[in-house]
């Protein structure tokens, strides 16, 4: 049900919290840092930093913000999962607002197994946890494939 | 209480609705058929539609997106609420993205006055419910004008 999904992630997410205190900024941070090391092909993505290195990201101004960012988006998927019309209307803006860097649509659902990877250096993930984080993330990507068919994208 | 605001403005907001429906787009575009039309001033912000009329904004391709948008964005105000943290960092990334529109910073807590009045033709508010609205501009308003300061705009 969607309110107890909404629940388990917004719980594992208190892990990484944003803000504006130095360790909120850093646990944006920690995300690039992660997905750079962990994902390095995927650089690509980001202009400028395609062989950025953990040690890049964290003397990175342009990352600190786009850590927050990033958390920030995650934050809202999870609040807004119980109410499915406004997470589905959360997903299609995301869609539009990455049109620009025309990503492979199967990055979509990719990117919740390396959040999760990502969240699981700031937490221990339950069983129940990670299974509401590939239901939150099953339900993006059909949302997500289906915004980009109808985009024509 | 956060949760109690939360819960009566995400109540009043079920009359106005995001989504793909030809209802949802409409809920959309009447806000800014109701704006255009009660503070026609406000419309310099508006490139390219400094004279719409309301008639113009139902035509409009333009406004059908922009109306999404904003509902959606509404939407997220009252499902962060709860979570301050998230709200707060939400109210933080709107300002950003309206830097480029070098809006005058009282508007920030006008549009809730302008965003009830669109409301109020939607469905019945009770005191509570406007009073909820009012608390939660009150707090978007403060975050909006420390973060204005902080960021030297």
């Amino acid at each position: 049900m969607s309110a107890e999904i909404a629940r388990l992630c917004k719980a594992s997410l208190q892990s990484a919290m944003v803000g504006t205190d130095e360790n909120n900024i850093q646990s944006g941070k920690d995300f690039y840092k992660f997905f750079f090391t962990n994902y390095p092909d995927l650089r690509i993505y980001f202009k400028g930093a395609e062989k950025f290195t953990a040690d890049d990201v964290q003397k990175s101004e342009r990352f600190e913000k786009q850590g927050q960012r990033l958390l920030l988006g995650v934050h809202i998927l999870a609040e807004t999962y119980a109410n499915q019309e406004v997470f589905k209307a959360y997903v299609r803006e995301t869609i539009n607002r990455h049109r620009i860097y025309k990503m492979d649509p199967a990055l979509w659902l990719a990117f919740f197994t390396v959040f999760n990877g990502y969240l699981a250096t700031k937490t221990q993930l339950d069983d129940a946890t990670k299974n509401a984080w590939a239901e939150l993330g099953k339900v993006f990507n059909e949302e997500a494939q289906t915004h980009l068919k109808n985009s024509g994208l």
